[in-house]
């Protein structure tokens, strides 16, 4: 198996203010450490307009972690299209592919938030047609090297040869957040990797991987576990009462992004208030528990067919130490892994 | 007196093409290197479409520069403000300025190449409007901690507060190009730092410092001289034969410069179109020379009331240091240097 990490980083920190930055230095020294530890990667999320310091200019934030680490892979979960220039956001992507040496991996979203609609005014009636557009847009400028117009519903260029490209041949993966069957196979059939949510039981995962296996093998596309991740929480405790309390402020943090998703007149879906719009949603499958309880539930997702986690670690450095030394060393070396190399 | 660099990172290298970044990197050793010997600052260009692998996303750049250096201003020159979200562009340059603890200098710019402007689907006749809508957004993004909503011409943002906020305070100084009277004028009474252009003659410089001044002094602001910059072309010659064919040379990019800029009706103007649109223009008064020649020249940029020079270096490491060794020192130790800290 692989781990990797999925991260919202936020400029402030504890009781430093956003000016300080301090909050986006920790999430670097953090992810340092992990790439030490063996973690494969770190996705993180773009998010506006909270009044929560959350990371906005993720792709800028990876440049800096790009930096300070040698194989990490730079994910984005996920870069939300419809608010960037599709061509300026290639232009970005691309510079940090080729710094990086081909470390990204670029996950991209329609976005979900009522209020980053509102704020960029968005109607979310577009998204699904500004993020088409988009990947169109995008895949091009990375994968073609003469000149190209393009004149389309929200965006228009003329005459333009997008630089640089990126360092990955043809062009750095695209990585999709799906849960229904139709977007999963959808998704398979671009040929785009998978992000699956941290709100699916086992059982429900081994049948979405199924739906995308099924659709690359009808479209001549070998498969890969790895081509594969699934989002989950993480929090080693130390006790019963311990793993309680912690799923108590988990909960709390859920009902948080829930809140801010939702609309005022809470129409307004979205791929996670479809799956999160109850309390408990999230803690159902969160790896909480002991060292043996997670790895249980590790044993469990692997036999459903997952190779690839992005855990969400908010206990800090002891946290993700633990889960190196302790759980990590298990699955990390198991066939399942070199299998899939 | 203080020295920086004005650059034009390319993706390529001699031979290596675009696709390996390789360029960037030579980038980024030639900036640490500076550092190291004793420049205050580079600025580096944006541009779009030309195939010459030019730099696109420049933040992230310097991001990646940021990354590598300590005490290095960090300078864009310019970003071009009518291409970008003024929102997603105040967020990139508050990251870029949190995590390089306030290094940032944000240059900015109408945009002059008229491949540009096709390239992107924007007017030129909407540059300056554009400019000053983005320059209201930017602005109010950095500086205001509570929500607020912008309609105007070109840009809609609702109920928004913009994070993360910048390092330095109120925000990062902003540096236009300006030439004319009016404009710099302008750029004083906003309180803006001004970039002057490798066009201009001593004198001329003399009397562009004079009405930046007295416009500050107008408005009740302190004038430093290092809040202008003068850029200069430098090249050290070995001997008069080394400097005519380096001569040759950089009158041969700058007409592929002035050849792109120009629209194919030849109507479009720009601030560099206006002092470069004959062969020479750069060249009477660039630093090319032996040292003791281009001592000359800056004790006469001296005089002038020039104290920061950013130099475009084209000749690589060797010349660099060079100029490090044979020419700085006398200037960087001077009484200008300590009056203006």
């Amino acid at each position: 198996m692989r781990f990797g990490l999925f991260c919202s980083p936020k400029a402030d920190s504890d009781g430093l203010g956003p000016e300080t930055g301090q909050g986006f230095r920790d999430y670097l020294d953090f992810n340092v450490e992990a790439e030490a530890l063996g973690f494969h990667s770190s996705f993180s999320v773009e998010h506006h307009f909270t009044g929560w310091n959350q990371v906005s200019a993720t792709l800028m934030l990876l440049m800096a972690l790009a930096m300070r680490t040698k194989t990490l892979r730079l994910g984005t979960a996920v870069m939300v299209l419809p608010w960037h220039n599709p061509v300026l956001l290639a232009e970005q992507a691309a510079t940090l592919d080729l710094v990086s040496e081909g470390r990204l991996d670029f996950g991209i979203g329609k976005g979900y938030r009522h209020s980053e609609f509102k704020g960029f005014a968005i109607a979310p009636e577009e998204a699904e047609a500004r993020f088409e557009e988009a990947i169109e847009i995008i895949t091009r400028s990375w994968t073609t090297r003469t000149r190209f117009s393009h004149h389309g519903r929200f965006w228009n260029f003329d005459d333009i040869v997008v630089e640089p490209p990126p360092a990955q041949n043809p062009h750095p993966p695209f990585w999709v957040a799906a849960g229904n069957p139709h977007s999963i196979a959808r998704a398979a059939s671009r040929g785009f990797n998978l992000i699956l949510d941290q709100y699916a039981s086992s059982q429900t995962l081994r049948e979405r991987i199924a739906i995308f296996k099924a659709e690359r093998a009808a479209k001549g596309l070998k498969f890969n576990s790895m081509q594969v991740t699934v989002a989950r929480q993480l929090y080693i405790a130390k006790d019963k009462a311990d793993k309680e309390a912690a799923l108590v402020k988990q909960a709390e943090y859920t009902q948080r992004t829930i809140n801010v998703a939702r609309s005022p007149d809470a129409k307004t879906g979205s791929h996670v208030l479809a799956y999160a719009d109850r309390a408990g949603a999230t803690e159902e499958h969160a790896l909480f528990g002991t060292p043996d309880e997670i790895a249980r539930m590790l044993d469990a997702l692997r036999d459903a067919g997952v190779d690839y986690i992005l855990l969400t670690i908010s206990g800090g450095k002891e946290q993700l130490r633990r889960f190196a030394r302790e759980i990590m060393p298990a699955f990390v070396s198991g066939p399942s892994a070199r299998a899939a190399e």
